[in-house]
This record gives C-alpha cells, sequence and structure tokens, in this order.
C-alpha cells in the first residue's frame, strides 16, 4: 500500500543571509498567492492579507523597526542597534502575512487565524516549488503593538508570519525526523 | 519564468458523507502524520498532538458528543438529536488534532498554534497525495469546554481541527478562484 515519503513536505529552508536576488517576479508572486490561498477556510471569508515589501519598503520598514527597537531597548551598544536595523533587509523579497478576520461571521475567530497557518505553509512550499528559498519567521515586532498599528492591524487580529524569499544561493533544507510516536497519543478513554 | 498553477494546492475534499471505508491503514497514517510534521516550529517543540479515532473510538467519542449536546440543546426534535450523534460516524478514520502548547518556552503561544495550522494542511495534502479524501472541519465541540476536558485538553491549547478521512466515492476537488488583487494589500505607507 502507498505511502507517504518522509521527505514528501520536505522544504528548502536556506538561511535568510543566504537567499539572494533574484527574488520572485510580480506574476511569480501573483501565482504562488494565488495557489497557495487554496486552503480551508470555512465560510470563504478569505481572512487573509499579505503586503509584498519589495526592497524600497524595506528601507522604511527597517526604519520603523529600529525606531520602536530604540524606544524599548535603550542603552545598547552600536552594533546591536545596527544588527536589528538589517533584519528586514536581509532577502530580495519580503513578504509580511497578517490574518484579515471577519469577526461578525459566525466562524470563530481561531479558526480563521488557523486558516492563515494553512496559507502560510503553503506559501512556503509554493515559493520551494518554483525554486525559491522562503523562510517563515517573526520576532518582537509581530507582537509589537505600535509596530502592529503601523500596518493597521489591531486585536484580534495577528501578524502571521513575514516570510523572507530569495534565491538560495545553497540548497538546504528543513529535515526534521519525527516519529508518529511523538505526535499520536492514545484517546484518553483507552488510559 | 516558471510560475506556478492555480492547480497546484488543489485538495480532494470530496463530502464526508462519500468519504468510504478503507480508510488509510495505520503505516499510511503514521508516514502521512510524520511527514506532514515538517511545518515550521520555532525552537523544534514539537507543539501539536493527534488522537487516531477509529470506528470503536468514534462511537465513543459519539456518545459524549451527544450527552453534551442534550445538555446544551434541550428540547430539540430527536431528527435532530440523531444527526448529531452521527457526525463523528461519518468516515472511516477520523483524526483529532490538537495543539501541545509548551508554556514555558520563551516562543508565543500563538506561533505555536500556527504551526498546527501548518501541520493540519501539510495532513490535508499528504491524504490526498497516497489517494485518500481528507475534510477538516470543527463545530462547537472544538470550542466546547466539557468537550475538550474529556480530551485533557486546557487553555492555551485548542482542538486545531477534527479531520476525516477515507476513500473518496467521487473525486470532488476545493477549488478557490482567488485573485491576487483580493488578497494583496499595499503597504501603508503607499496610501
Amino acid at each position: 500500500m502507498t505511502q507517504l515519503p518522509n521527505t514528501f513536505f520536505r522544504r528548502l529552508a536556506t538561511p535568510i543571509d543566504l537567499l539572494e536576488s533574484p527574488g520572485p517576479s510580480d506574476q511569480q508572486l501573483d501565482s504562488v498567492i494565488c495557489a497557495s490561498a487554496n486552503v480551508p477556510d470555512h465560510g470563504n471569508l478569505k481572512p487573509w492579507r499579505i503586503h509584498v515589501i519589495d526592497k524600497a519598503e524595506q528601507k522604511t520598514l527597517s526604519e520603523l523597526r529600529l525606531k520602536i527597537y530604540k524606544i524599548k531597548y535603550p542603552n545598547r551598544e552600536e552594533s546591536i542597534y545596527q544588527a536589528e536595523g538589517k533584519k528586514f533587509l536581509r532577502s530580495p523579497t519580503l513578504l509580511i502575512v497578517k490574518s484579515a478576520v471577519n469577526i461578525e461571521s459566525s466562524i470563530p475567530v481561531a479558526e480563521q487565524i488557523l486558516s492563515g497557518g494553512a496559507f502560510c505553509q503553503n506559501l512556503l512550499l509554493g515559493f520551494n516549488a518554483i525554486g525559491f528559498g522562503a523562510k517563515w519567521v517573526t520576532g518582537w515586532p509581530a507582537y509589537d503593538s505600535e509596530f502592529l498599528a503601523q500596518l493597521n492591524l489591531k486585536t484580534p487580529n495577528q501578524l502571521l508570519a513575514f516570510i523572507h524569499i530569495g534565491t538560495p544561493k545553497k540548497n538546504i533544507y528543513a529535515d526534521k525526523k519525527i516519529t508518529a510516536k511523538e505526535i499520536i497519543e492514545d484517546f484518553p478513554s483507552k488510559r
């Protein structure tokens, strides 16, 4: 009987600093984003939005990031501020994926957010499928109310992911060896 | 330049009532579950668990579901109770996917939950890849504290999905036509 190879969902998760130009073209971005949106989405709410952050916008966003960081963490060494200011500049293309929850719908918010998690996973696999490395990261800005306000993002919405995309200098895969035992639990009634 | 076909993430989302026996074998379940666990999981926490609910356990779980439902919604028509009591019995195999958040970790809970959304998406695609139909559903039990207590599930954990799996009587695909315009938003600085 057919089984699924352990490498079926292997991801091209080359570290961000090894993601070089070119990033995906506008057409490639559109094709991956549209295909990836085919996720379970109860009520067909499409409760997710994407900002495509090109190089110029990466600079604007980096300045914002650093400004807030300096207020949050004054008196750090200059080298730390420099590193912080470069975080959004490390790849040719940066996506911000955020939820766009419909709070008037009967579909629970938690479920709309999870649809976004599914969407992000498709995005990674989709960019990989056309040869790009893609890394899903978060970090403090994903949870910082001032940063999020600049993206017009308010509770119950979440910044789901920063996804860095580029041409991998080397192919480095995310490989996890997980056994079924670690994940599958007996049904409580059996215990 | 390579683009991603719109059907790349097409899912075999045959309605649950058309999912027949056989469901996946134990080996097939293990192979799909292990492969699907290869998702972004910051800190390598593996913050998700699965119960595989076979036919006998589906009966136990259905009785529990109906018992709680009758207390929540007394005085409904008998036909409604009958339908409710069958919800978990509709496919050969039922998975319960739940989060298993590590609250002592520095990784935010929201991020651990999203990793679970990515995992569920892989599960759907994985079962499809070996010929099974798979449907991700929730419904009231996913949010009912009494039902969740029976699964030892407490806040901040969530029941992420009930996934019904079986051999599709007909191949019915989830096809969404989504345009990039609906999802991609300009960066706020542009407005």
